[in-house]
């Protein structure tokens, strides 16, 4: 039996969407994290039908997210209060109950990506992060006045979002080393934090998402790693930005529902995020913690900015914070900034207290690095289940 | 009865894809354009059948052409011949005849977008292009050596591409005006005449698509105009590049096959495009005439530079040229650099023959015109259809 006690970042409070299927039944469908437990969400609402909320149930049966988060906040909110009020009393049944219910254990479960993505926008909106990389990549060259108008961003690849636990493969590219041309696989391969926002209820193209609706037309927030290869970046970014260096792999994780604690649409949340890096002699070193809240527009500020010209977004559509960084180097949100663009060393420890060695100490990340991003703090409510994935030793050029 | 001499650009060499449908039969289905009609795809295979060639006819019955692009070359090319056998008997038929045979009048249809597209990507291949933006929008700073060692690129928007013949509506967005910051219509609206390229055959994240094999992933060319406006542009694209300035619209047209004439992977095609602009008292003036062989590096290098990091392709990804502008303005592919950016003006030719008035000139296009791109020469093969587009009066903003 399930202790609804049990501190697991998954209670009634969070209860994030996925895309799972199960070694029995290989089906991707839509589940609920909940404790320890996934919930089959068609199965659920089969056998617990919510009142009256009219809706097309067909969508419970897809693949991906897509339709059901187009259906928008009211039916989300709906469905959220039912199972907030109906899985305490599931959760109480006996191993045999709990199946029956549509409750697997998480360990049991192939998590896959949430959403047919169709496109994906990164933003550049953490002050710390943008004036350290100007001071590296553009050193002399003063932040523009649009980063304080607006909040600045680029498109990125959707192709290439994989989910929590891929692989990433080493990507070659172009690049100067010592200032001299070269091809070969990147020196510089780095993580970075980000906040990612799924849109739920789509807009039209010329029509402009307004501000005070930005949060209906937002269907939830995940952790995010935008792996990027600084050599290649760097080489290839102006005047047009960064292209090969990023879109070889974004992993991203479970998308939760996060409420404004002020109602404000300035609002930004205050969640805690440490960033380890696991090698394999290395069990999992915490080299930053970063936070949420280290962004200067909103989610709500970006998306009403992202249409404003009358860009349309679709349901499944992603975009990303940027880099989260704060004030100190201990909470840059990737390596470039931590590691000053590879000059000062990041040290890890070691598991089997050995001495020191040269595989102690990272500027860039090696080859079998794992990057996680976990949700800190001690009782936080939230938990976005884990970003993690871990560098490919096979090149992208050996294939 | 229809004359197989008849001249259009839709010849037996041409045969383009698009979806289309009819005020008869509203589904979305395959079509061929040949001679002044388009051949229903399924129709014809089920009534034609193509000897020695297995696939998954049920592609055949799908709203957009992603499943069929994904077939590969030797599929396209196998129906291709067949088609360039077939065709020229059943076109000699009456009307009756021809209709049975899903043959319709392309008068009476309807396009829509050939493809649910994934990622579209913009690369900055054309140097003249290159080199005029960097004089207007970066004056001093000389064109890094990034531009010759590689095709240059950004990744662009999907949601927002359209297929000729839509409506464009003029964005709205933050801009400099007079070195002021304001928000307001776009005053600097925009086209760019660029090639796009259709993928078709897939390849897997992690696996680089080699030079020499980068040909049996593309599917198809179309002709499209990147709109954009150039002050939001301006203000927005430094550091990270391009965004609401260019994600309001793109339009495209009909995928054709274009055949290498020699064979060589750095191959560029020679076909003439012309500019009009068309307003309501403007019968259609020919303003520029630019050229697909405008580029410094061919479509297989662009897509083989694309996935050299690993970034996976999906059937129905774009990627386009960039702008093709020649060496003179004349030859320019955007009013950007024939009016270097509003100085210069364009004179339309009235059709009415009243006598000169302000509409007459054009720095930027205004509210009702126009913008069409048709292949030129008096003989060419190829006839993408037309890439065309008008703008809106209703300016984003005012929805």
């Amino acid at each position: 039996m399930s202790s609804t006690t049990q501190k697991t970042g998954f209670g009634l409070g969070n209860l994030p969407y996925g895309i799972f299927s199960t070694v029995d039944d290989t089906r991707c469908r839509i589940g609920i994290a909940v404790e320890t437990y996934v919930l089959d969400l068609s199965v659920f609402l089969q056998q617990q039908p919510v009142q009256n909320l009219d809706f097309d149930s067909s969508v419970l049966r897809d693949e991906t997210l897509n339709r059901y988060a187009a259906l928008g906040q009211p039916v989300h909110q709906h469905v959220r209060a039912h199972l907030q009020q109906t899985l305490p009393r599931l959760l109480k049944q006996d191993e045999t109950g709990l199946r029956a219910a549509g409750l697997c254990p998480r360990s049991e479960v192939l998590n896959h990506l949430p959403f047919d993505i169709g496109d994906y926008t990164d933003f550049f909106t953490s002050p710390d992060h943008a004036r350290r990389c100007g001071e590296i990549f553009r050193p002399g060259q003063p932040m523009g006045s649009n980063f304080s108008s607006m909040p600045l961003a680029y498109h990125g690849r959707s192709s290439s979002i994989v989910v929590s636990g891929t692989d990433v493969y080493r990507p070659s590219g172009q690049y100067l080393k010592d200032g001299v041309k070269t091809f070969g696989p990147s020196q510089k391969l780095d993580f970075e934090l980000e906040l990612g926002v799924f849109v739920g209820k789509p807009s039209q193209r010329g029509k402009p998402i307004a501000i005070d609706e930005a949060d209906d037309h937002i269907f939830g927030y995940v952790l995010m790693n935008d792996w990027s290869a600084r050599d290649i970046q760097q080489f290839e970014a102006q005047p047009l930005g960064p292209f090969n260096g990023k879109n070889f792999c974004t992993t991203d994780d479970l998308p939760c529902y996060l409420k404004r604690s002020d109602g404000r649409v300035e609002h930004v949340y205050d969640i805690p995020v440490d960033i380890f890096i696991k090698a394999p002699r290395y069990d999992g070193t915490l080299v930053m913690s970063s936070n949420t809240k280290h962004i200067s527009f909103s989610p709500a500020q970006m998306l009403s900015h992202h249409t404003v010209g009358g860009c349309p977004m679709r349901a499944g559509d992603l975009f990303a914070s940027g880099t989260l960084s704060g004030a100190t180097l201990q909470e840059a949100g990737c390596l470039l900034e931590a590691t000053w663009n590879g000059i000062q060393k990041l040290e890890l420890v070691s598991s089997q207290g050995d001495g020191a060695s040269e595989d102690d100490v990272r500027t860039w990340l090696k080859d079998g690095d794992t990057v996680s991003f976990c949700v800190g703090g001690a009782a936080s409510d939230i938990d976005f289940g884990a970003c993690e994935g871990t560098i490919c030793s096979k090149s992208s050029s050996d294939t």
